[in-house]
């Protein structure tokens, strides 16, 4: 028999590197139910084929709902349904990018994202950062130089709110700084970790804030289920517009129609705010453990979102150590992955997200061990 | 409130144009007890990230299922699960189409296929055709043709079997030609109408035949329920293998995975086999009322599927009696949508899917009052 689910478990290790939800902290009885509730609702009209844009009731909620947590929220006109965040992402570059286009990128960044972009187009060009994230003034610089030399970049992408994998967001005053200094390049913010704040709200979006280039994506995979593919997009109407002409989704319908539908019936904000608790949980349950256990490593605390990004004393590199660290059982994604150049070789991300918090506590405890053994093993310095 | 499915409906209108399924079909219940069921057995394994490629227990169940109805059935490495057929076909052509690259394309086909082909690439370059459909070896001709010329072709799309629009089917020597025919080309098999024949078994599909070079895509959006947007395609395991990779699946995992597993909980023999006898019930209304009411059109009885293609006799143009048509009440759509070029301006493509057998035969009713008008309006051939 084939596997049901993507992960795959190796019970040996305590695995801090898959971005996946606890599973006890799916919903399945409460989705069970909406999913009846709104197919005996809407009948036919839940099963034929939906509008292409996503159906009404669903817009509206989301409508509704983004007013309150990133206002002043979108316009009808302004939203998607997609088939989940990367398929918000897939459909985007579609639209956007041909082969060949250069792509800019943040440093670290979704290294899944990265994918997806190179599938569509490329080169990747990382943007020039610094501790507080990507830098408008020498992106708008960089944007300058690619223009002249005749490869003006086409797009840039980025996670700006508790982003993979820094689990940072970038402040307000360089999401205006980096809005007016982009100009018209159209950007893609993805969006997916919004809802799951800890410390307080997020920073508004970049596309709350622009007058219109940014795309922004949206997602129920960390907040209600993956396995439904449901998410969303807000991006300028004229976007909108082509994406519902694109033929595959005028042929079709809405993308993931009946499930659309059963999303305006689920408990929505309830289920969140109890999720928020325990990844808040899971969040505290890290930090304090790699604090003790690791106090030579450096991080900053993440207020929202799955992930942790750790950084290693000098003179390790975490692509070399995962062999040992899967050894002793515990496992994470070295940092390599989320640079497409000048990679920090001493970072590593741990999710939180998957794992209860006595888990993570052994799991960092086991990391601990092969961080000193690897110190303890490496030449001292010359 | 904005609308929540694709439809418009024109209350005065009797409306033969959409291909979309009889609301009264569709199982609302049955799928709304079969999610439930699904969602209750594999709980968090149908709700977090799933298998890539599709769940196994769907591909284990469309494996046994396309063993009796297309034998001898694809291998599991051979499968992918979709969200839908025309999601399959903007799979298949981000794999194998680039912008500029020509694509053959059957005359007619599927109007909305031909749009999702022209998002990719194009330009679209219809096939040799005779009575009997696609001419394989004016085929071979022409990609010989095209190939010296430095354009060679890099893809084949066709819809075989209870074909849109025509509602024929490519026999079986004609089949075992065209593989023969096209050598290594690729080739998109649009398999969407196979399970409702309804005159027996329809023919082996190409996929079945060939020995690799076939992509071949089936859809629940007639058996079962479009709004779910579910299909698969089968296709060499190196293709399957790389839809797998591609980021965006590998990021999101299986595209419509909890939707997938339901399907395997669903009734899915007994449901067939009860719109089958629907659908049929619908083909024989529309095709006697059209023999009676239009003795001077032409068509062949279509064997399966949704659609009914009919000739009107010499001097009429479909395009051009469509809004006479509409003010008298009906819709079709004119056959010119369906051609690239060179199309048949008498063709028209009537749907018998939407409508039960009364509306039928009064929709042909008007029809038939417009075409006599417009018969008599015309000028007396000179």
């Amino acid at each position: 028999m084939l596997p049901t689910v993507q992960f795959r478990s190796r019970p040996a290790i305590i695995d801090l590197s898959w971005g996946h939800p606890r599973p006890d902290l799916l919903p399945v009885d409460d989705w069970a139910e909406a999913y009846g509730t709104a197919i005996r609702r809407y009948r036919s009209a839940a099963l034929t084929y939906g509008r292409g844009q996503g159906p009404g009731p669903m817009i509206d909620w989301l409508c509704a709902h983004l007013a309150v947590t990133d206002p002043p929220g979108p316009r009808p006109a302004e939203v998607f349904i997609t088939a989940g965040a990367s398929h918000a992402l897939e459909l985007s570059c579609s639209l956007l990018i041909r082969p060949g286009d250069p792509i800019l990128v943040d440093a670290p960044t979704y290294h899944l994202g990265l994918r997806i972009l190179a599938d569509h187009g490329g080169p990747l060009i990382p943007v020039p950062t610094d501790a507080d994230g990507i830098d408008p003034a020498a992106t708008r610089e960089l944007i300058g130089e690619l223009s002249r030399s005749g490869r003006p970049p086409k797009l840039l992408y980025l996670v700006p709110t508790h982003g993979n994998p820094t689990g940072r967001s970038l402040c307000v005053a360089r999401r205006t700084a980096l809005i007016e200094a982009l100009g018209d390049l159209p950007v893609i913010e993805d969006d997916t970790y919004r809802e799951l704040s800890y410390d307080g709200p997020a920073p508004p979006s970049l596309f709350a804030l622009s007058g219109g280039t940014v795309i922004r994506i949206g997602s129920f995979a960390k907040t209600v289920a993956p396995g439904l593919r449901l998410g969303w997009l807000t991006a300028r109407p004229d976007l909108v517009a082509a994406l519902t002409r694109r033929g595959y989704v005028d042929s079709g319908g809405g993308v993931n129609h009946a499930t659309a539908l059963a999303m305006t019936t689920f408990g929505y904000g309830r289920h969140v705010e109890r999720i928020r608790q325990a990844y808040a949980g899971q969040r505290d349950a890290l930090v304090s453990a790699v604090a003790a256990a690791l106090p030579d490593a450096s991080f900053a605390v993440p207020a929202g979102g799955w992930f942790l990004w750790l950084r290693l004393p000098p003179g390790l590199d975490t692509a070399r150590l995962l062999p040992a660290a899967e050894a002793a059982g515990v496992s994470y994604v070295p940092g390599d992955r989320f640079y497409v150049t000048d990679a920090d070789s001493r970072r590593l991300r741990l999710s939180f997200s998957m794992l209860d918090a006595s888990a993570l506590r052994a799991g960092v405890h086991r990391l601990a061990d092969v961080t000193r053994l690897a110190e303890t093993a490496q030449p001292a310095p010359g």
